[in-house]
Parts: C-alpha cells; structure tokens; sequence
C-alpha cells in the first residue's frame, strides 16, 4: 500500500456506521435480527412493482433509461406536492425535489445548511444516520429534550457555545425511540423556531405508519398555517420517503422546501449525483397511479402493529426484572431499558451467539451515552420468530 | 420568504450547472440538441432491460426491494473486478465500490481526498461536471497541460500556491476535447503521480467507446505494472459507469481503488445515501450475465462512428472559414473551435433561435476561458438529424 496522500477531514473522521455492518449479521442462518431499520420483506408489492417495470419499459423506455431532471420527474414531484398538502396548507411542485432516498436528503440538507465546525441542534438519542450525514459536513451536535414547553437543551456542553442554526427532529414514531410529538409540542417548537431565526428539519419517514391512521399535522403545515402562509415555505424543511412504504431499493425519498431552497439545493445535487434514477422514478409514478400506496399503508399499519404487539407481549411474558420500554403508537421500533448499570453492547455479544441481533442505543446519543438502553425493530421479522427472538434476547439478559 | 438561516459556503457558491440546464431544451420540439452527453435512446437494450426486471422481481424480490450493502453488490463488485482486471493485473473485489452513477464516484472521491481550499489538477479544458463536484467540496483547480512530458502547468495562477494532491484526468475520448492519451503520455503521468506523491483519478466513462475497438492501458493497470503490485493498489483511484454502455437512468457507476482508500469512501458514502439502489442492482447483474454488454458494445461503437462521421462530413461541407475541429477516435463529442475572436455564447443563443443547441466551450476551461470553442455531442442524434443541425449551425457561424 502506497497511498500518496491524506485523506481529506471528513474521510478521517467517518466511520463504518454499526447499523450497516449490523446489517451483514442478518445473512447469517437463523440469525434473528431486530438490529435494521428495514420493511418486511414479505409485504413488498412485488408483483405491482413486475407489472409497472414492464408497463414503464412498454410505453416509455426512452424517458426510463435515459438521463432526467435534477430534481426529478416533474408528474412525481406534482403527485408529491399534492400529498404533502393537508389543511389549508398547498406544497406547489417547485417546493419539491427528489432525492435518493430520505438519506442523501439529510446529506444534502445539511451541505445546503451547514459548515465545518457549525452546530446542529438535536433530539438526544436522535437517528444515527442523521448523525453519521451531518458529521460528513464537519458539523457538530448539541443534544436538546423536547416537549410542551418546545426544546430545550440537556446538560450544556462545548457546542452549545455557538447560536443554533439548524434544528432536526423527527416527530412521528422517533428512531430510535418511538416517540411522537403532541400536537402542543410541534407547535411550540415552530413558534420558537420563528422566534430564534432557526431552521427546522422535518425528518418524516414513519409518518403513514400510524396504528391508529393519522398523525398530529406536520411541522411545515403548522409553520406555514401560523405565518398565514397558503403555500407553506416559511422555516421548515420537511423530508419524505418511499422506502418504508413501498421499497428501500428503490432508493427515493424527497425534501418540501422553500423554492428559494429547492433551488440552491438542486444545483449542489447536480454536483453530487446529477438525478435521481429514472426507471424508479418510472416505477414509483406509475404504481402511485395505481393506487399501489393506497393498498399498502393499511396493509403496513395492520402487520406492523401485529408486530409490535407480539414484541411488547413477549417482553411481558418474558418478566424480565428491571427491564423496561415504550408502547410506539407507530413506526417501526421499540426502545428499551435495562436495568440501571447494564450495558447494552456488552450484551450485544452475547445476544449474537444465541442468534439475536439488535443496535445498542449508546449509538443514537449525542450526550447522555446511556449505555443501558437498546433498539428493537419489529417491522422486518414476523410475530412467531418475534416471539422466538425475544426468547432469546432474554435469556441472555437473564443470564446476566 | 423568511428563510430564517443563511446557506452554507457550499450552496452559496454553487451554481445550476449549464449542461443540467440546457438538458431541458432537448425537451422543445424540433429542437436538435448537440448539448448533452446523452447516450442513443433507441439503441438502450430495452426488451433486454424489461427481461431483466421481470426475471429478478420472479426470482430473487427481496433482494431487488430492499436495503443493501453500502458496498454494492458482492457479485457485481466481483464481476466489476474481473472486468477491470487486465493484462497482468488483477482487481480484487475488495478494491471496487458501486455508487449512483459516476458522477457520486467523483463527489465521493473528492470528499475522501480534499478538504476546503485544497487545489486539484486538471487538464484544462476538464470535465465541467467534475468541476462542479469538486467546487462543492470547495477545492480550486490548477489548468495543466499533458503530452509525452507529463502533466505541466499551463500559465501560472494563485491556485499553485499549494502543492498538488490530486490530478484528475479522462484519457479517453476525453470529455468535452475528445482527445485520448498515448501510451506514453500515460506511462509519463503515472511516474511523475509517484514520483511526486499525487493521487491520480482516472474517469473513464467512454473506454468501451473506442471505434477501432481498445484502448491504450488503463492508468490503474500501469501504476500497478510499474511498481510490481500484481493486484492493483498504487496511486490510482479509477471510475468507470454503466451509463454510457447500458443506461443512464439506471444510475450505476463504480470506483477502483486500493482497498484502504474503498474502506473509507463506503465510511463516507454511508452518511451520503446508505447504498446503491437494489433493483438497478439486480437489474445490471442480470444483464451483464445474459451477456447484454456484449451486444451493446459494438452495436454502440458501430453507430457511434457512423454518427460522428456523419458531423465531421457535414462540418465540412459546410467550408466554415476559421472553423476547426478533432477527429475523435471514441467517445460522444467533437470540439470545435471558431474564428479567433467568435463567441461562442454569442453563437448558442442564434443557434437556439434556429432549432439546435450546443454546450459553450468556457464552461470547461478552468483558466483559459477560450470562448471560441464549443462541444457538440454526436452520440444522442441519428444521422439523417445531425445533418440538419450543422446546417441550422452553420447558417448561423456564417450569419456571423
């Protein structure tokens, strides 16, 4: 090995996430792993997805395979403005743009947002890839609670010295905790946002995945509903995904935002990846034509609340002293506590020999590093090897 | 609009780059567009393609749909690998990274290798794309100029302050000159990256597009011949894409690089869009198996040539007076230069008038700015129709 150079910054300091090396474990035979963030595969809508790949490939191959637009196909990013207005609130198409996945999303936002050495402001624990994104930009984190009274910061550390200018937050069926925002939360937090010149950062991935349906309304629409504004574009940027309701390989996600920040924001893309693909773009407009979404969600909500039941039920069952969790209303995880002292990656190890994988939580924390708290994903194993899962886990936990 | 923060360095200096925006033209009807590098839409492998998608959506749906290694897949890394590995060197899977086409291989290298105002070398005039890339990660470029003597610098600019890190370079059909590297010129380059202690980026998106069929050595292959490494891993990170052979809108490139410098980027690429999408995935190592590639190769140099003939032809019928222009071996476009003292942004906004569209020749100089030269792309018209817009081009240039 010769490399003649240094690396730059960003590459020195980036490291492998846990969660995607995690993610290799699940290969393993009879592995049961709660460790991912993925769907359940088994619900995809293979054959919705076969039948526009040759529908898509029949009427329209050139417009499929060739180049596209920066900001993506402009029938998708009218179908996406179109869902993303609720209330009195519109989203215009040029508030829209696709992105690949919900991921490059946050990378885009935060090289849009930030510079080296600025300091984002987040919920602590927040979702690790957020965290792994900004990091990339050089930027910094400095851990806030939320609640009632909007956010306010934990133990004040050194990157507090710096005024916010970006604040992130995912309010529906948080990763990694489950947690959602009240209704009195988001608005609170819009107002100070208003208040202290702060940028928002909607991450809304989990948003259809209700039990129950519906969630409070979105942060964009509260802000653009308080500054009276018809079509939104006030301090919010929001970020939305089709890899929790259709399919992640699929790789598209999108941003609302400002036009004035679509704008900026498509012509640092240009240099990252010049457009998103176009045969997905194909298949995504042409099953949302379908009704493909429609069929899905509900399908979604009822399995995955299945799941979480199943989860929660076995953690009953199991009676572990001193163990603890939340009951998601939504979403796709469980965040759980052991007792007071114990370390979740510790017990990471031993839960792989028995053949159950998980992601500690000291991963998700910016500050408190509470080494005592873990992540569940129901979403991606049915109820019976849910059951088997949480046997396991279990008797590890047990066994001390 | 209250956009409450203001933008990063980054989005405040970039800008929508005038290739992405003159894309749109090609939209007009009747609009003849030698502008972008598009690839012959009525030679993608369509059927192929639809084949392909259905096969993998039978076989193997998970797979196709759901989230993957950040790396790519482990089959396609291998069969990249043993694309790549010629003559007495051998790529090792290990050494290849599948990204979203090659232009995220060019923001992702230049996120690994450049911190904000480091200086790259580039030919002058380079790839305006990679331009923009590296102006994102906020390098500057140093102008050089190669031949048989190596890389030298043309006219001394404030950007030589800085020793050299990097030099990028595209020695095939280079994009927007056309012209290849000799043997020689690339022998020279890689002692004179070691000896000196520089990166070399080799992209090279057109190889396969030679029309008297291979190319000289590839930089990689003769860095690792030179030092004796029988597997690739010297000073050489290499790019190659499926766009210009398969389809654009699949989104599929690679990177070549020594393993260590793969382990950082895939760190890196994780924040910037997890991983590369699963069913273009699929897609892509279908048809390489079904031997596609193979097919599309020779049936795209054979019309490549046609088409590029079928410019220069026209071009000199025309008898243009002060006009001249490369005789490309391979690739998508001729460069054009005019009359000493011509514009050729003068020239593109009558000739849109006129029904045909062309990429300015400044866009590419990083310091030369000649502006009587300009890029006409002959790949993405059919004969019969690049016959016209010459003409449409040259009542223009004569209009003066």
């Amino acid at each position: 090995m010769n490399w003649p150079t240094r690396y730059s910054q960003s590459a020195r300091m980036a490291k492998r996430s846990a969660i995607r090396e995690l993610l290799k474990l699940t290969a393993r035979p009879d592995m049961i792993s709660f460790a991912g963030g993925l769907p359940a595969p088994e619900l995809f809508p293979v054959e919705e997805v076969r039948d526009a790949c040759v529908r898509v490939l029949t009427d329209r191959p050139s417009r499929s395979l060739q180049y596209g637009e920066s900001e993506g196909f402009p029938e998708l990013r009218e179908w996406i403005a179109l869902r993303e207005s609720r209330g009195g609130v519109r989203v215009d198409p040029g508030q829209v743009l696709i992105t690949q996945g919900a991921q490059q999303a946050l990378d885009l936002v935060g090289r849009c947002l930030l510079d080296r050495g600025e300091v984002a402001w987040v919920e602590d624990p927040t979702y690790l890839a957020l965290l792994t994104a900004w990091r990339g930009v050089g930027a910094g984190f400095a851990p806030c609670a939320t609640g009632p009274e909007g956010w306010t910061r934990v133990k004040s550390g050194r990157a507090f010295g710096r005024p916010p200018r970006v604040f992130y937050a995912n309010p529906n069926f948080q990763n990694p905790t489950g947690a959602t925002w009240t209704r009195e939360t988001r608005r609170r937090v819009v107002e100070q946002a208003r208040a202290e010149g702060v940028a928002l950062v909607e991450d809304d991935p989990y948003g259809d995945l209700g039990f129950q349906g519906d969630t409070p309304p979105s942060l964009w629409s509260m802000d653009a509903e308080r500054a009276g504004l018809g079509r939104g574009g006030g301090n919010v940027v929001r970020i939305g995904t089709f890899s929790k309701v259709l399919a992640p390989g699929l790789r598209l996600g999108w941003v609302v935002a400002p036009e004035e920040v679509v704008e900026r924001m498509v012509a640092v893309r240009q240099g990252m990846d010049l457009h998103p693909g176009t045969l997905a773009q194909s298949v995504v407009w042409e099953l949302v034509q379908r009704g493909t979404l429609e069929r899905q969600v509900p399908r979604l909500r009822t399995a995955y609340q299945e799941r979480c039941e199943a989860m929660i039920r076995s953690l009953e069952e199991a009676d572990l002293p001193g163990v603890t969790w939340n009951r998601p209303e939504g979403g796709m995880f469980l965040w759980v506590r052991l007792a007071e002292g114990e370390c979740a990656e510790k017990l990471l190890r031993r839960a792989l020999e028995v053949g159950v994988a998980f992601v500690p939580g000291a991963e998700f924390w910016v500050e408190q590093k509470a080494s005592n708290t873990l992540r569940l994903n129901y979403s991606h194993t049915n109820p019976e090897r849910i059951r088997e899962g949480v046997r396991r886990l279990s008797s590890v936990i047990r066994a001390g």
